[in-house]
């Protein structure tokens, strides 16, 4: 048990030291790096793809997009005009600074301002690995539930916003709006929400603003 | 690294040996054991819900309830008046042997037929834990898209069952049905397919026939 909790710290350790790395790239090259978690099938890659033509008119930007077996995420992006690095786990739950830094050398850095890392569908342990991000952003759709929230309470602790996806399907769930910005601002006071219908593109305006404001904030530090 | 690999092999070894002893607790009790595995808000607890009253009319019924932080879904269960662990892993991903082991300690082996467990909300890590289950269950939602059987192809390889829930949701989704079925049997011939709205009550007499047949099945070799 003690071998075991040591090389847990070890490995825990390194990828902190990786992520460090990767923090000291991005300020480097002034580039907004984003982590986004999630469900299976909550509606990341679609929320990427209604969200990249908003980001594109401003900032430079590319996708690494973690899938455990197959490039399809990363197809539905190249599809959108936009760098995708794709990055298979081979089974692996989530993605760590080491894969971030490997996808990050085959990006020409000089040449961007903000880069989205799709994680792998998972809303347990992802949250654990520190990837050097400037943001954590977790999404949850309605159909989920919104128990989810204290039932991974990690996940929303660690994030910085958290969007609710599918919000065209309210009407035929029994998700609870206030019991769920309840509960999310009990564990995560500072916690920003949004509310978006990714495949009706309702709420991406104000979602893609805020993201653009952000990445660019930090590049416009190139000049200043 | 090496230490990294040769550990892992004595984990899931030393779980394989737990898992056995599962299987010799089950066989000596003729006790049939489920294990039921999706993304988070899925639908387990509902399923579960709406099954067990089915499956109370021919047999006697304990639940193992997985969580990562609270007893929410075992509290749902209670008030099924069925029996149910709670095992909050506080923080884990998955569910092991030693787990399910140190639950059923808790129960009354002697007077029950079926035991089933509700794993952590999770589509990677579940899959690679034997259980020393008789039968895996997976379910999938249909607001999580068809594509999640190739992009999690693990789970959906090693299940006998799947369970396709949220049918009523079908009309509001993209979710394409001849798609899943398509991906599922080619990654796992011998799969077989429930439709079920476990809110609507839709599907669950046949699913829990088909559950409860198995378990009687067992049970009948207590006396034969």
């Amino acid at each position: 048990m003690t071998i075991k909790v040591e090389l847990g710290t070890t490995l825990l350790a390194r990828n902190d030291e990786l992520a460090a790395e990767i923090q000291y790239l991005c300020e480097k090259n002034k580039i907004f790096l984003v982590n986004i978690m999630s469900s299976p099938g909550a509606g990341k890659t679609t929320l990427l793809e209604k969200t990249l033509p908003k980001l594109k008119e401003r900032l430079r930007v590319a996708i690494i997009e973690g899938d455990i077996a197959t490039t399809r995420d990363a197809d539905r992006i190249s599809a959108q005009g936009v760098t995708a690095v794709q990055l298979n786990t081979n089974g692996g739950c989530h993605l760590d600074a080491r894969m971030i830094y490997q996808s990050m050398e085959k990006l020409n850095l000089a040449q961007l301002d903000l880069i989205i890392v799709e994680n792998i569908g998972n809303l347990v342990c992802p949250a654990e690995f520190n990837l050097g991000e400037d943001l954590r952003i977790v999404l949850l759709s309605t159909t989920e539930g919104n128990d989810k929230i204290v039932k991974y309470p990690l996940m929303f602790r660690e994030a910085q916003i958290l969007v609710v996806n599918k919000t065209d399907l309210l009407p035929y769930t029994d998700f609870d709006l206030k019991e769920l910005e309840q509960d999310a601002l009990a564990i995560n006071p500072a916690l920003q929400l949004h509310y978006v219908s990714a495949r009706q593109s309702q709420g991406i305006d104000a979602f893609a603003g805020q993201l653009a404001d952000y990445a660019l904030k930090k590049a416009y530090r190139r000049w200043h």
